[in-house]
């Protein structure tokens, strides 16, 4: 390959890079409209959004870029870096251009519509409320999925889960969700009746914010999160918002007596944090080796830190005597072992957001077979609330009290977030899956994280994953670094590992 | 007039609110680079802040708006308001296109290195390390005066003037300059011989940041700024920026031992903000009859507040009660007298920022003089620290210690701004004189003020100012309001019926 500074390959990245500054100057309106702007100005920010979002779809689907793209495959010939750099490129120009500008914007004004008409259905337990809006907007979704078309090799669905989770498919992801589901039920069923249930309540004393939010940056520190090219917000819902090269912002939520679920979401959002931090964005800012590879990777690194880092007992044994420091007399006599043991209480609740590490991949599986069957029609959405009650009491051995706590729990669906739920799972099954990669070259992490050496473990993400942009897709990246494809059963050594002796089994 | 809604009125109104909306995303990411961006966020908000740039003036040069305009005009007719909306289009695009791609990109990389050599420099007190920076931004300068073209009536000068204050020119404003220069000088010089002086001890006792925050926000609100479509924020330099229809967002700072300074900023910027929160802009963002006169008249509304309003004895009657209540024991015993006191010392400081209401008019005069002489070429770059020395000893009667304290002390040479100093004072003009034609219409303002009833206030400056958009220029507004062309005399009989009483004289 000889690439020169004039070449087609470098104007394209460059065409990139500058759609990509655009696009981030979007990340810095989202995140401000969560965190500081002023309730009176959202009508001015919803019409800098739109304003903004035209202009980066204009640029990411100029025709100059369909020339410049070939022009560039030519150039980089079979050089394999570029040459996969350009065709990711190619991937994202074709779905990109694949969508009608009037079909995005019909979208953004239905699920507008349909989210306020959730919020309210969901508040009154009213799902009849809900129904017309959900159908318009499965049925615009379905119109977007044929848009993209149905892969040779699968189905129409699959059109949408490639938005999220590239090339995946969902016949490959029910053989693996198909047996994890048997062995959870079967796993949570068991913890049910264990002699030893741990306590939640070491987590629920009173404790200032303040407090807990030097907590969260002492253990995003620790974890290698730069505050410097980083930030910690507070937010009603949690989320990492990258803003560029540099910019990496977080946010959580405290409530004074819940220390538990401020940490574990900073531990969450930090997670994703050092995937953004660690990506090569200053020189491919734009470009696909510059970007992460899919939302199941992405979660990975969100569930790695948080639960196998942060909820292992080694972690634990590390973190208390900072908790003792910081949250005073109310945890003078808590042990390391009472706070590991709280942070894996096991729970059959109906919410997915407040559910733990083994019933959490069940609340996904629930979602993710209803979906399917509502995009290929064999599930109606008039159907869909006691589709859900079924198969919720099947897997979770309860009983759904009401809508507002079964189907009508989540915002995903309402905008149009299907295909979505699955990266969920996927991400607890990599981060296992990685995990027992990264012991047989590093040893038991283990005693690493007891002495708070999180410093190697982060190097070995950042070589394997966080250096490589989208390098490698999802299913190449996980044969590559553990040798084999996706599995259950690394997720399933883990849990059981883990949660057994916490339940005195 | 007959405009229907596809007329090239209405079309180039929407192209300007499109422009607008781009421009506000620029604000907001300004905002947040003096609040919250992480310091390894720089580099990429230069990129984001070049690109949006480039953008926003691609649209406002856009060559259809040309055509749109001479047809608009054609359409509007004599209609009054739209054709005032149309002619101040076509004086902003004219100013727009007039400056060179070229020109404009070679300003902003030279000011960003000569701002770094100026911050160096007065660090230093090396004036001769500035001098060839200067020298450069001064020509540059020059040259985008040239562009803009010296008007008929005018000189040079006047072309950068405009861009603050259209259609002000130098000569109108050495009239009022002179008498008042020689008034101030004579009373500052009286202030300092008289027989009892203030204490400025009242405000230098320390006092919590979140009670001095909280007594801001208690003044806001007061006065009628909407915390609901606006904000608070803490910088390193006080501002108020406006970040689009129902977000205008302030900042202050705070030190623990200067609850003046605080106070005064927030009152400061809350005037900006109360301008701009009550200007036009949900129907006309982006349109002249949206916006601002110019910067005198907008620093008119926030020398009203922080001062006019802010430093009256009434002001301090009716804040005192709530300053015990928030700031605790250690103002048990003081009294509004002697806060009010505090808030009216004039000392012969090298200042500007920290000067206060009688001298802070000279510091202006000095560099409208000095920057005048260096663009006319009778003062050169080099002459500048010698001739600041000299007339300064000559305005405020103390000679200057060093060029850190004298020429070197502000950063708006380094970035070219040229004919912005004088705004500053014009706005303390037009405050006292639009006070003038208030009381004649409302009353005294002191018994109001001493109630806390601030609204027939902001309301009679909102219908007589903020609701009128560019409707009138500042020197026609005056004479509207006031019905005289713009006086040092108000100005002079505000400061000295309320400063000599003060001074015991």
């Amino acid at each position: 390959m000889t690439v020169t500074d004039t070449s087609a390959y470098e104007t394209l990245r460059s065409k990139l890079r500058e759609a990509a500054v655009f696009a981030s100057v979007t990340s810095v309106l989202s995140w401000d409209q969560e965190t500081y702007m002023p309730a009176g100005g959202g009508e001015a920010r919803a019409e800098q959004m739109a304003a903004m979002a035209g202009l980066v779809h204009e640029r990411k689907t100029a025709s100059e870029l369909a020339d410049l793209i070939a022009q560039a495959a030519d150039e980089v010939g079979s050089d394999d870096v570029a040459a996969v750099n350009v065709a990711r490129m190619q991937r994202d120009f074709d779905r990109e251009t694949k969508l009608p500008s009037k079909l995005v914007a019909n979208i953004a004004r239905t699920s507008s519509i349909a989210q306020d008409a959730w919020k309210a259905a969901r508040a009154s337990n009213d799902f009849a409320a809900f129904k017309p809006h959900l159908e318009k907007m499965l049925e615009l979704t379905r119109q977007k999925a044929e848009c993209w078309g149905t892969p040779d090799d699968g189905e129409l669905y699959d059109a949408l889960l490639d938005e999220y989770e590239p090339n995946a498919r969902a016949t490959e992801i029910e053989a693996v969700f198909g047996p994890l589901g048997n062995q959870l039920s079967e796993l949570v069923a068991e913890l049910m009746d264990a002699p030893n249930p741990p306590s939640l309540e070491p987590f629920k004393r009173p404790v200032a914010i303040s407090a807990q939010a030097e907590l969260g940056r002492h253990v995003l520190s620790a974890f290698g999160f730069d505050l410097n090219t980083g930030r910690l917000d507070v937010t009603a819902h949690p989320f990492c918002q990258d803003v560029g090269p540099g910019d990496t912002r977080l946010t959580t939520r405290y409530t004074e007596a819940g220390v538990g679920d401020a940490l574990f979401s900073t531990m969450h959002e930090g997670g994703h944090g050092l995937y953004e931090q660690n990506l090569p964005k200053a020189e491919r800012f734009g470009e696909p080796l510059g970007q992460s590879i899919s939302l199941g990777i992405h979660e990975s690194q969100s569930r790695f830190w948080e639960n196998i880092v942060g909820r292992s007992a080694e972690f634990w044994r590390w973190l208390t005597p900072t908790v003792k420091d910081l949250f005073g007399d109310g945890y003078a006599h808590t042990t390391a072992d009472e706070l590991y043991r709280a942070a894996n209480v096991v729970e059959r609740s109906y919410i997915r957001v407040e559910s733990d590490e083994a019933t959490y991949n069940l609340h996904v599986m629930l979602r993710f077979e209803l979906e399917r069957a509502l995009v290929s029609g064999e599930l109606s959405v008039a159907d869909l609330p006691g589709a859900w009650n079924e198969r919720f009491e099947r897997l979770l051995g309860v009983p759904v009290p009401d809508d507002a706590r079964g189907c009508l729990q989540d915002v995903h669906w309402s905008f149009g977030l299907i295909g979505y739920f699955p990266t969920y799972t996927l991400g607890n099954l990599y981060a296992a899956q990685f995990t027992e990669a990264m012991e047989a070259e590093l040893g038991q992490l283990g005693p690493r994280i007891e002495r708070g050496e999180f410093g190697p473990i982060r190097e070995w993400l950042t070589d394997n994953i966080y250096s490589q942009g989208r390098r490698y897709e999802a299913g190449e990246l996980c044969e590559r670094i553990t040798g084999k494809a996706l599995s259950d059963e690394p997720l399933m050594r883990y849990l059981r590992g883990k949660l057994r002796p916490v339940y005195g089994l």
